[in-house]
C-alpha cells in the first residue's frame, strides 16, 4: 500500500504541538483517553487503506453518470457511507445527547485528513452529511431533527449545502430561489441551484438539502434569505418516503474531483416541492454560515491531504528512480545516484513537506480553538471563536493555493512520469484544483480577510491573533537554536500590523476599493505569516525532543521536521518582502484600469 | 469563433518593437515586404480558426489510440500536416535552396504563436518535422538531405528527436542504445527509447526520428554519443518504403497534451533496424543541440500560446459574467456589474496578459537574434549566438512556469465553470502542464542557465546581456512617463549582476554544489528582470504612440498595453525581492538535508 499520510507526523501534531490530552480533563471530554484516540487514528487509516485508496483511480476513471435522471456514484460511495454511518464518524464531533462521540475536534480533523489523502472525492461524501446534520442540530425545530438526523448520520441519507444559483455565485444576496408560505407548516420551493456537491446519487437512500431561498415578498438582498430544509424524497405518514418534485437536471463534467457528482437542481417543476423552514425566517445566511465556515476548514484540509497524498508519492519515486550524479562527480562509470540526492530534488520535496505539514498545523490550531469553546463558559469563549472567525479565510485558502504549487512539485520530482496517469500525481493536481474556487473562491476569503475579519469589533480578532503569535515567541525562549527563526517572524508580525493599518486608514479615508484591490494579495501575505507561526510553534516541540535523548528513527523525524522549518523561514517567508512593497503602494492600479482597456 | 490571439499586439510586435521591416534591406531577407508579411500572418490565423481550433476539444476528448502495435490519431492531423507542407509553413524559414522561404525567424515565431495558441498538440507535428529536417541539411550528408528532407518539409513524413531512454531521462551520458556498425552504409540499432513526441502515427507515411545512440566501443558518457537517422520504413531501391524493425511498444495516457502521442519505441528486435549516421562519429550531443535548443524556444513559444487563449476565454467572460456590484454598491435592487469591473478580476486579468504578452516578446527577442545571425558574417554573429545560447533556458522556462499560473488564473475568473469542460480552461490547463517537464525541466535549464551560461567565455553572454537591458533603457530617455520603471530595472540588473558574481564566485571557492542549489531559483529571478526588459522595451514604443495622435480605439490598446507594463513592474517584478533574500543566503540547506532526514 503507497503510503498517503504520516501517521508520525499526526502524532507529533497532535500529543505534541497542539496536546490534545490537555483536554482531557474537562468534563466535556473526560470520557475519552489517548487509547481511545490512538485506536481512534489506526482506525481511520484502515478504512482510507482498505476501503478509499483502492477506489480513487476507479472513481476517477469512471465518474457518476447521469442517465434517465438518476445519478450514479461508484458502488464504494455506499460502502464507505455505511461504514461512516455504523463507525460514527459523520457525527464523531457531536455531543453524545445528539448520538455523537464528543470526539475533540482535533481529532476529527486528523481522521478528515486521513480521509482526504486516502481519497478526497470519498471524503466529502460524509463531511457534508455531516455538516448538514449540525446545521439542522443548532438551528432546527425537534421535530427536524429527529426526522432527519438520524438517518444522516447512520450514512442512510445524504447531507448538502444548496446555495448556488445560475445568476448568483460568489453573490448570494442575488438569489432567488422562492418559497411560497402554505397554509401548512411547509413552503412550496420554486428555483434552480447549480453546482451541488453530492446532491444526489445512488449511494444513499435519500439526500437532504440544506437550502438557500427567500420568502415571497422577503426584502432584497442578504437580509431576505432563510433557510430550508429541502429533502430529495419527503417523509409522509409513518417513515414513507415520497418524491419531493426536486429533479436533478445535470451533472458537471469535471477537470478533476470525478468521484464526486456535483449537480444541477431544478425545483417545484410541478409546484410539489416542499420545504421546511429551519429556524427563524430571513436568518438564512447567519445559520449556513456556521456550514459554510465548516466547509471552508475542510477545503483547506482536503487541500493538505491531497498534497500529503502526492509528497509521499514523489518521496518514494525519489528515493527510487536513479537518474544522474553529483555536482562534483561526472564520470560517466560509476552508477547513477537515486534522484533524492540533488538539492534541487531535496528543495521540491521540502517546499512540498513544508507546505503540507505548515498547512496541516495551521488547521490544527484552528480545531484546537473549537475544542477550546467547547471546555469554556460563557464570555471565555469569545476570543476563540474570533481567532477562528479570523483564521477560516487563510486555513482555506493557504492550503488551496499553496496545495497546487505543492502538488505541481511532487508531479515534477517524476518528470515525464508525473504527467501520465501510470502514476496518482496528475491525478492529484486535477482534484485540487477546485479547492481556490468552491466554498468561496480565493478572491472571495481576500475580501472576507481584509474587508471584515481584520476590522470587526475595532480589530479584536486581528489582536489576539498578534498576541497568539507572541506567545509562541516567548515560548521559544530556552532555544537559541530557534533565535535566528523568531527574529524572522517576528520582524514579519510587525510588518503584517504595520501594512493592515495603512489598508485599513486608507479605507476609513474614503478609499475602501484601492485598500481592497489587493485583498488577495494580502491574503497571501497574512497566510505565509500565519503558516510560519505554525512552523515556528512546531519548532519549539521540535527543540523538545531533540534535548531529549532519542533513538536514531526520532532524530531523524525531528531532524527532518527542523531542516522543513528552516526551508520555510528561508524560502517562503521571505516571499512576503514583494507582497509587502507591492501592499504599500496602493496605487488603485487595477482600480483605475478601464475595462475597454482590454480591448484589441 | 473564439479569440485565440491578438492580431493587433502580434503587429505591435513585429512591426513596432522588433521592427521586423528593418531586414528587408538585407540581402537574405530582400525577396520580402510588408505585405508578404501581413498576408502569412491572416493565413496562419486562417488555419488556427479553420483547421485548428475546430479540433481541439475532438482532439482532447479522442486521443491517440494504441491498437495491434498501430498509432492512429484524429484526421485533423493529416489535414494539418498537408496544409502546412503544401502551405510551406514547415520549411518556412529554411533557405530558397533547401526548399524554404528564407522567412524572417520573427515571423515564424510570430506564425507558430498562433498555431499553438489555436491547438498545442497539433501544432507540435510539423514543428518537429522542421527541427528534424534542419539538423539533416545542417549536419546530413547531400544523400541523406536528398532522401528525407523533401518528403518531411511536404508534410508527408514525420520528424522527431528521439533521446530518451528509460534509464536516461533528464542525464544523456547514460543513454544505451547501440549502433553496431556493419560493412555497409548502415548500422544496426538496438535499444528503446521512451517519451517520443508523434513517434509513430498514421497522420504521415513514415516517421524519420533524429536519435541519439552509441557506437559499439564509444567512449562513456556524452563523449560517445552519435547522432543517427532511423526511420521508421527505410528507403531501399527506387522509393520502395521497406519496414526498419522499428516497433512501437506503447503510448502513454497523459493529463493533457492529448492530441500528440507520446511513444515508447524498440529498435531491432529482429536485428534489422538499420541507423544512418548524420554528421561524424561521437559529435551526436552538440549536433542535437541545434535542434534542442530550437525545440525549447518552441516550448516556451507553446507555453505563451496556451496562455494567449486562456487569456482570451476568461477576457470573454469577464465581460459577460454578471456578478456582484461595486464596493461602494451593494444595495441589492440594482442590477449586477459584469466581473470584470471587480479589481481583482482585473488583477487576474491583467497578470494573465502580462505573463504572455511578456513571454512572447521575450521569445521574439530570441528570434530576433537568430535573424541577425542570417544577416551579418562571420565574427559579428558572435554575440546573437552567445546571447541566444543565454536566453535559450530562460525562454523555455519564464513561459512554462508563469504560463501554468497564468493559465490557472485564466480558469479561476470563470470560478466553478473554469473547472468544468464546457469551457476551455482545464483544457488549458491540462495542456500546460507538460511545459516544465519536456525538452529539459525547469531544473536542468536552471544548472543550464546558472552552471554553464552565464559563465561561459568568461561571462561574455552575461555582459553582452547587460549591454542589451542598458540599450533599452538608454532608449527610454525621451519619455518621462516611463522614468519610474527605468530606475526600478536598473536596480534589479544591478541585484541580478551582484548575485550572479557572488554564485560564481562561491562555485569557483569550492562551494560548486552550494552555489547550484538554488539555480531553479536563479533562473526564476533572471526570467522575470528579463521579461520586465521586454516590458520596458514595449514601453519605449507605446509611449512613442501614445505621443501621436491615436483614435480612440488605438490609445485604448495603448493604454491597456501601458496599464500591464505597469502591473508587470508592481506587481512581478517585486518577487525578486524574496529570491535575491534566497539566493544571497547561501547556507547549503538543501545539500546538507539528508535523506535519511525524510523518513517517517
Amino acid at each position: 500500500m503507497d503510503q498517503f499520510v504520516s501517521m508520525r507526523n499526526l502524532k507529533f501534531m497532535l500529543y505534541e504541538v497542539f496536546q490534545v490530552e490537555d483536554l482531557l480533563p474537562y468534563p466535556y471530554f473526560q470520557e475519552h483517553n489517548r487509547e481511545i484516540f490512538d485506536l481512534t487514528l489506526e482506525t481511520a487509516l484502515k478504512i482510507g487503506q482498505d476501503i478509499m485508496r483502492p477506489a480513487l483511480r476507479e472513481m476517477d476513471q469512471n465518474p457518476p453518470s447521469f442517465i434517465n435522471g438518476e445519478v450514479k456514484v461508484h458502488p464504494t460511495v455506499r460502502t464507505f457511507m455505511k461504514e461512516c454511518g455504523e463507525g460514527g464518524w459523520i457525527a464523531s464531533n457531536f455531543t453524545f445527547d445528539q448520538g455523537g462521540q464528543q470526539l475533540p475536534q482535533l481529532m476529527s480533523t486528523a481522521c478528515q485528513f486521513i480521509f482526504a489523502a486516502a481519497n478526497y472525492s470519498a471524503s466529502v461524501y460524509p463531511h457534508l452529511t455531516s455538516g448538514a446534520a449540525n446545521l439542522i442540530l443548532s438551528f432546527g425545530s425537534e421535530e427536524q431533527k429527529t426526522l432527519y438526523v438520524p438517518k444522516m448520520i447512520s450514512g442512510e441519507w445524504q447531507g448538502t449545502m444548496a446555495l448556488t444559483e445560475p445568476q448568483a455565485g460568489s453573490s448570494l444576496a442575488d438569489i432567488i430561489t422562492v418559497a411560497l408560505p402554505t397554509d401548512q407548516e411547509f413552503y412550496k420551493m420554486r428555483g434552480q441551484k447549480i453546482f451541488i456537491s453530492a446532491g444526489d446519487h445512488d449511494g444513499v437512500e435519500n439526500i437532504i438539502h440544506l437550502m438557500l431561498a427567500k420568502i415571497k415578498g422577503a426584502p432584497a438582498g442578504i437580509k431576505g434569505i432563510s433557510l430550508f430544509v429541502v429533502p430529495k424524497k419527503r417523509i409522509e405518514g409513518q417513515d414513507q418516503l415520497v418524491f419531493n418534485d426536486l429533479h436533478t437536471a445535470g451533472i458537471y463534467h469535471k477537470l478533476g474531483y470525478r468521484g464526486a457528482p456535483i449537480t444541477q437542481l431544478s425545483l417545484g417543476e410541478n409546484d410539489d416541492c416542499r420545504g421546511y423552514l429551519v429556524g427563524e425566517p430571513h436568518q438564512g445566511l447567519p445559520y449556513m454560515f456556521q456550514m459554510m465556515n465548516e466547509a471552508r476548514i475542510n477545503v483547506g484540509l482536503g487541500a493538505a491531504g491531497i498534497a500529503s497524498a502526492a509528497y509521499y508519492s514523489s518521496l518514494e519515486y525519489s528515493r527510487e528512480r536513479l537518474q544522474g550524479r553529483k555536482v562534483n562527480a561526472k564520470d560517466p562509470t560509476i552508477p547513477q545516484i537515486p534522484i533524492i540526492e540533488h538539492p534541487d530534488v531535496k528543495r521540491m520535496l521540502l517546499f512540498q513537506r513544508a507546505i503540507t505539514e505548515g498547512s496541516l498545523s495551521l488547521l490544527m490550531q484552528c480545531s484546537l480553538y473549537v475544542d477550546k469553546t467547547k471546555t469554556l463558559e460563557g464570555e471565555e469563549k469569545e476570543p476563540y471563536h474570533l481567532l477562528l472567525d479570523l483564521l477560516t479565510p487563510v486555513a482555506k485558502t493557504f492550503p488551496s493555493e499553496m496545495g497546487i504549487l505543492s502538488i505541481s512539485q511532487g508531479l515534477q520530482c517524476l518528470g515525464g512520469y508525473g504527467y501520465c496517469d501510470e502514476f496518482p500525481l496528475e491525478l492529484f493536481y486535477r482534484d485540487a484544483r477546485i479547492h481556490p474556487i468552491h466554498e468561496g473562491t480565493t478572491g472571495i476569503q481576500g475580501i472576507d480577510l481584509l474587508g471584515r475579519k481584520v476590522r470587526m469589533k475595532g480589530g479584536k480578532a486581528f489582536t489576539l491573533f498578534v498576541k497568539e503569535v507572541e506567545q509562541t515567541i516567548q515560548e521559544t525562549m530556552p532555544f537559541p537554536a530557534l533565535a535566528p527563526y523568531v527574529r524572522m517572524l517576528r520582524e514579519s508580525l510587525e510588518s503584517l500590523k504595520n501594512i493592515t493599518g495603512h489598508l485599513i486608514t486608507m479605507a476609513q479615508e474614503g478609499k475602501p476599493e484601492v485598500s481592497l484591490a489587493d485583498s488577495t494579495l494580502y491574503l497571501e501575505l497574512f497566510g505565509i505569516i500565519a503558516v510560519a507561526w505554525q512552523w515556528l510553534r512546531q519548532g519549539v516541540c521540535l527543540q523538545k525532543a531533540l534535548n531529549n535523548g532519542l533513538s536514531e528513527m526520532e532524530t531523524r523525524f525531528y531532524q527532518g521536521k527542523f531542516y522543513t522549518l528552516r526551508f520555510f523561514f528561508h524560502y517562503e517567508l521571505p516571499k512576503i518582502q514583494g507582497l509587502l512593497k507591492r501592499l504599500g503602494e496602493s496605487d488603485g492600479l487595477t482600480v483605475s484600469m478601464e475595462r475597454a482597456f482590454f480591448d484589441d
